[in-house]
């Protein structure tokens, strides 16, 4: 590349906010593709976005923003996505012009429900991205404190030490630090993860479990999550980091995560289904547990009590009580 | 031992009371020592404890309750001491019957300031009990939440497993989950070092650091335990298990904590000596800070940028804001 490459920002979310946000502070150019019209007329008129972050005031000629994703692509080098794992599929649909070339970042957190995969290997194998170009943005970072600049860290996964450090630099600021890391399976794997364990977490508190039963349950969580990623992909790593362990206790300790509020609600007593009604959405977490759940059968392996129990909870009807008295049997 | 061994428990505090709680669920008749007078009468009276976790109701015909040191002392095999670490020394120096014989548990987090020890070096090298009748209690644990029977995880580490497994069959109920561990030295430094951890949060938080950092705080805080007691006493541990990890998040993460209470009033621009006047007691982090520090100096160990911090903000007058902005560079 003789130019310094071209950055682009794919969904209109939160996250994706957020990170639009840390790239106006080293960049002069950003695309942005968003699905809603209004959000973007409202972006270029009042220059914040009206239903995320929308303290967050931006310098609108920094920013090409559009609602066509094709052309954002086209003109972009290095193409960010920060689309609800949900959703992905049908925006990936859309695209026309090609992905070869490109260097793909996933800053979701989740399972490609339609493929069971992370989005990085989603992106391989339908897309024939190869591993060199794809990478991952990972917390722990609630989007509402980088809009009000309050220090956050950031790990950039890729296995081409170049393109993370690249990014990195491009997302860092006063308030953003970032590391580098290889584990772009791992990173992404743990971010998937923690939703489940957040949603374990939600059920115990909706229970009546206390804080020290809570600590236990975190404790649990980030040893399994270790052996989990471990039979996945074997190499090197500290899961005491913040990517893997900051990541779970930013999540599984907020009550504002939406799996954890999940998981609360069905703690309380409502059913799978109203919970997810009554939150008009559906929480990342629950798709993770089934693609857990299908890895875990792929490996034939059973350590992993605490997602097994948000397994059978949500997709056996099992009673969340009866499943928690066996779980805590099985905790130490 | 022909018998079944006799157990007492030396303190009138909130932990204290709390051990004597788990302890009524299995055993007949329990030593209970106490300093205060009205304490003691009031419970003998009104069956519970006045000052702490005064929502539990004891049956007084288990407790032999006294304000008798060594009359407690004298007729128990097992010694359960939950005496606040900075008036242990106190409170020994009373004794007079020999504690030649005596199983010494330990259930007090902290360093005895006089000798900047932990509590089992302490009762090993000033009262000559060999560590295989030295034991330890610990979290991660609330004492509140042990008075609502919220159910608890409690690790018993004792050198002689056999000692272990009965301290832990007579405190385990329907609410207290035990696991022993044959840990002594690490144990009971995670319980001396997340009360450090903790007064950091608490500094970050009075200072205006949001959650994302707590999580990288905490992420760090458990990287730098492992490396602190891996340099004291090297053995196979998992750092995770809950009573290092799990015991450190109860703790970093309670607003109940007084030591992260303390770190935030001095985040919030408390001197030192106002906050403790404030609190109207001494954080038991404070000595822990300068006994980390101390031993760092022994071993001429510089990786543990955590408590450094601490302790220069604690013992070195320097300002909170610009320590920790240093810190945060070396955080990752």
């Amino acid at each position: 590349m003789d130019k310094s490459p071209k950055f682009a920002v794919l969904g209109g979310g939160s996250w994706a906010t957020a990170i639009v946000k840390m790239l106006t502070e080293n960049l002069d150019e950003i695309g942005w593709y968003m699905r809603s019209v209004y959000a973007k007329e409202h972006l270029l008129n009042a220059k914040h976005n009206p239903n995320y972050l929308s303290s967050v005031e931006f310098h609108t000629e920094q920013l090409k923003i559009s609602n066509d994703i094709n052309e954002i692509i086209s003109e972009a080098d290095y193409l960010i996505f920060a689309i609800p794992s949900a959703f992905l599929s049908k925006e990936l649909e859309k695209i026309n012009v090609s992905l070869k070339d490109k260097i793909v970042f996933s800053a979701i957190k989740g399972i490609v429900p339609e493929t069971g995969l992370i989005v990085g290997e989603h992106f391989h194998k339908e897309y024939d991205i190869p591993f060199e170009n794809i990478g991952v943005i990972t917390g722990p970072c609630h989007a509402e404190e980088v809009a009000l600049e309050r220090l956050s860290y950031l790990t950039i996964a890729c296995a081409d030490e170049k393109k993370a450090k690249l990014v990195a630099k491009c997302v860092s600021s006063d308030y953003i630090k970032t590391k580098i890391s290889d584990d772009i399976i791992g990173t992404e794997y743990a971010a998937m993860l923690k939703n489940i364990y957040a949603i374990a977490a939600g059920i115990a508190h909706g229970m009546g479990y206390g804080d020290n039963f809570q600590s236990v349950l975190m404790s649990n969580a980030i040893r399994e999550m270790k052996r989990f990623i471990k039979r996945i992909h074997r190499m090197k790593r500290n899961i005491n980091n913040s990517a893997y362990l900051g990541d779970l206790l930013v999540t599984g300790y907020s009550v504002f995560s939406r799996n954890r509020m999940f998981g609360n609600m069905i703690g309380k007593g409502y059913t799978v289904k109203s919970a997810m009604m009554e939150m008009n959405m559906v929480a990342e977490g629950y798709y993770a547990a089934k693609s857990a759940r299908l890895i875990n059968e792929k490996f034939k392996s059973r350590n992993t009590p605490i997602i097994d129990a948000v397994y059978e909870i949500l997709y056996n009807g099992k009673e969340a009580k009866k499943v928690f008295k066996k779980l805590t049997d099985r905790l130490d």
